[in-house]
């Protein structure tokens, strides 16, 4: 498929509706999602449906919703109504009170939105925080919902990399969630060169950026201090960047993690590789905490997911910014724009 | 020494004059003291003196000196001249250009800088920026100004803090310069507890804060998550913040890094805590890169520093800023004032 001709591609209805799995019923993916529909059109927003129960809508919201069977309803369903493909029946749930029930649902929602995505019924699958806990408790083996939707895609974990995106900052975690123990050990250089050529072609993909600038961070403090601080710099890191430029990758580094995140330094490069998690969450949590978009590179489809927790806490309340959903909603639609016109 | 009816702590002359030293001639040093005193009335700076090589300034900075041979003289002369005492001759020093002349001229600034405020002669002292590997060149074996200073002090490494300071966040790294993979076998509850004692002693003592609130970051992602993810949380920080909390200082964690850091979070502490470096200076240099201060705890004199290098690329160039400089300076000035008011 190509397209053309096209002046906003947000806005644009070229690309099929993207699919929103709800995440857990019983946390704030529900009320976000449906506050992400009511202000479609001041944030320019694309088509797309919500995947779960409309009971759970129902019980945070009180605007219109729209019972579709068929993602092809989501367009004409979307000017007026959220359109909301409801997962079979796992029982009612109470906001804020997580439960077997309400796992069932997220996990089901999940399913369905990437099998959605994947079988081209859906432009893409945005999905809504879930508990790993709750999720664990009903057999549920992934470390998280990047993991099942590479798997559910065919890519092996080195090959789907998870990136989040903020308006100033996109960083990649290289490691993510082991301990820093185990950290040292984690790091080869082949792990290392796979996940800069995923970042590198994800840019270009998902963002049409044409030659992306990866900028990789140091373990140590200081990036090691010429080994003095450490050796992985220089013994895996490094040399890692030299392969990756040798394939033509603008890769740069490694730097000292602390310099590297204020606004000038920020301006000299599109991604930021740090080789463990607290590294790359900490400056993007600290900058842009509502509105962190988390996006895999690397998969067939596009899946994006705000870059918080299910907040039992305030579920129900009324009190749940979808500003995160909202820019995970038009990351997808940009990056699935971007796939359709590149003809991907 | 009990001072009273202090309207402006900053502005009032009750504090001796405070001791800048330079740092690498050769550096950044002698033009963003000058440029700090050109600035004085701007930003209601103390009374300081500045110690090092005069022709260093006269090379960079075409305003007014006053040479003095003792920090008594400074409060005169401070209105119309940056006083500067001299050290003895190392040698002619060329800016961006660091030798072990200019090394020489920094050790010297320092030890007499510390010297002076151990004496009572200065009211403290702001360490401006010296190359460890220029110091390391002469002979220096202490990891940096900080131990430097402790040493002369006659405080032990444990009991001497360092803290990073900007105008919205104050961190402490609980290990600093040291590789990652040796992180967790230097952390230990003992520690733990003495630099947390310290901190919250050094924050009422310093800036007059009566019962600090110190939010202490995990080790591992997530904190741990309850110990799916590294065990050093659940052995180690968090016994540690019991045993605070027995002693009444208000302790709380360990926390999430990743969520330490964003606006709403950082209101709810007067410093965080963290268990290595890049977690500590990463969230403050990202918020404060041209204003941060280094200001050590624990010690019998104030001492604070400017929280950036010796830029030998920009030295002589015109084109340093001062900020941080200024900052420190105010900073200690304030330390300095608070330690009088109580008679310490």
């Amino acid at each position: 498929m190509r397209l053309s001709n096209i002046a906003d591609p947000v806005g644009e209805r070229t690309i099929r509706p993207l699919a929103v799995s709800m995440g857990d019923s019983a946390g704030v993916g529900p009320e976000i999602t449906a506050k992400a529909w009511k202000a479609r059109a001041l944030h320019s927003l694309a088509p797309f449906f919500a995947v779960g129960d409309p009971r759970a809508v129902a019980k945070v919201w009180d605007g219109p919703v729209a019972s579709i069977t068929d993602p092809e309803e989501a367009n004409a369903a979307f000017d007026h109504a959220l359109p909301v493909l409801a997962v079979g029946d796992a029982g009612d749930v109470t906001p804020g009170v997580p439960d077997d029930r309400s796992a069932r649902i997220a996990l089901h929602s999940l399913e369905l939105a990437v099998g959605l995505a994947s079988a081209g019924a859906a432009g893409g699958v945005v999905t809504g925080p879930v508990s790993k806990a709750q999720l664990y408790g009903i057999g549920f083996t992934h470390p998280g919902q990047t993991e099942f939707v590479a798997e559910r895609c065919g890519v092996s974990g080195e090959n789907a990399v998870m990136m989040l995106a903020g308006p100033t900052l996109r960083v990649v975690p290289l490691t993510v969630h082991i301990a820093v123990a185990d950290v040292p050990s984690s790091l080869s250089i082949e792990m290392i060169v796979a996940k800069g050529r995923v970042t590198a072609r994800g840019l270009l993909r998902n963002f049409g950026i044409e030659r992306p600038r990866l900028a990789f961070a140091g373990l140590n403090p200081h990036a090691g201090e010429g080994g003095a601080i450490g050796r992985e710099e220089i013994d895996i890191i490094a040399p890692a960047i030299e392969l990756l430029r040798a394939e033509g990758i603008d890769a740069v580094g490694p730097f000292a993690a602390d310099t590297m995140f204020h606004a000038r330094a920020r301006a000299g490069y599109d991604v930021a590789l740090c080789p463990y998690h607290d590294q790359a969450l900490v400056p993007i949590k600290t900058l842009h905490f509502d509105e962190g978009v988390n996006i895999t590179l690397g998969l067939p489809i596009v899946r994006t997911s705000p870059d918080h927790g299910t907040a039992f806490g305030i579920a129900g309340k009324d009190q749940a910014h979808p500003g995160a959903m909202i820019a995970a909603i038009r990351m997808a639609a940009s990056a699935a724009q971007r796939r359709a016109e590149a003809g991907a």
